[in-house]
């Protein structure tokens, strides 16, 4: 199998965008595999006291926070538009994600939806801007329906758990074995680490 | 006068203690030239509805920050103690950096209080221990007078309304002309930003 990382990441999380959008590229120069870890936020933002996003609930936290993203969105040549609402609701957007069993067709989905959200501003609660998501990955647009299926739902709250247990607070997180690192900030750090056990 | 830059930090974060420990040197390599500001996060943080830390407040992000740390200091070769209490009380600190007038004495003597704090696990709240921390520094064992001063007590307070001025949230913080860019992992883009001007 070779070195192992999990990437997870809430697609409503900006940082995540980052990260998702590199990603494989870093991942394959450093002969790492990655497996997509989808999972939301908002639970363990609400055992922390938070409604909302951070970024909403402490202004000038949130003001730095779009003027970074600017930079380095420009540094990267990835497109920025700040979706309304924000954060987006991305529970359906996981569900569809954690449907997709094969890593690669996640990750080309994981990919459709960040680009949709944070590229383009669309809203990714929506129907219509998910079936173009899977159109883009190459994947029917029935599976639009899989967003309700029991066990799909069942797999998301399980994700949520298995993200308390590694002790998340914050998205993107990359975990190598036992080691966690936090924030896009990391991912070279992460990277190295798994390519070195 | 060649490229500036603002380096603002509380003497009780641990990422301002690995800035405060390259930041001279990165500088220096990229003909930028630091000046050093002391401010206190306690009002900040206040402000925000935090009564202490935001690692003590969120024990999962201050267990992970205390592991980051240990990485970032290892990779540095810096050594590691974590003081009793964190956070450390800064003020009589942040007044001292404030009443050195050279930029070179007042680095020396914040390098050697941040060594003192998370080098050897020192408490920086001690008239002991700030007095050995001046002679570290070459100043005078009387400058430790100074905090008392009600001139250094306003110059301290100035620093905290310029602080919000410039709406810093967290340090370390780097100001090159309007532009913010916080944490340790953001010094090189801001010397960059500085030495492109």
């Amino acid at each position: 199998m070779g070195a192992q990382l999990e990437f997870w990441f809430d697609f409503a999380s900006t940082y995540s965008y980052l990260s998702a959008m590199r990603i494989e590229d870093e991942a394959a120069r450093c002969g790492v595999s990655v497996s997509w870890h989808p999972f939301l936020l908002g639970p363990i933002f609400a055992d922390q006291g938070w409604a909302t996003s951070p970024f909403n609930l402490y202004p000038a936290k949130g003001r730095y926070m779009w003027r970074d993203m600017e930079r380095l969105c420009d540094e990267r040549g990835l497109p920025l538009h700040r979706p309304e609402p924000f954060p987006q609701n991305s529970l359906k957007a996981a569900r569809l994600a954690l449907a997709v069993d094969a890593q690669t067709d996640r990750a080309a989905f994981c990919r459709a939806v960040f680009s949709a959200e944070f590229g383009e501003g669309h809203d990714i609660s929506q129907d219509s801007v998910l079936t173009e998501c899977l159109r883009k990955a190459d994947l029917p647009a029935e599976s639009l329906a899989l967003a309700a299926d029991p066990a799909i739902k069942a797999a998301l709250f399980e994700q949520g758990a298995r993200a308390k247990a590694l002790d998340l607070f914050g998205a993107p997180s990359f975990v190598v074995e036992s080691e966690v690192f936090w924030g896009d900030d990391r991912l070279d750090a992460a990277l190295s680490y798994a390519s070195a056990l």
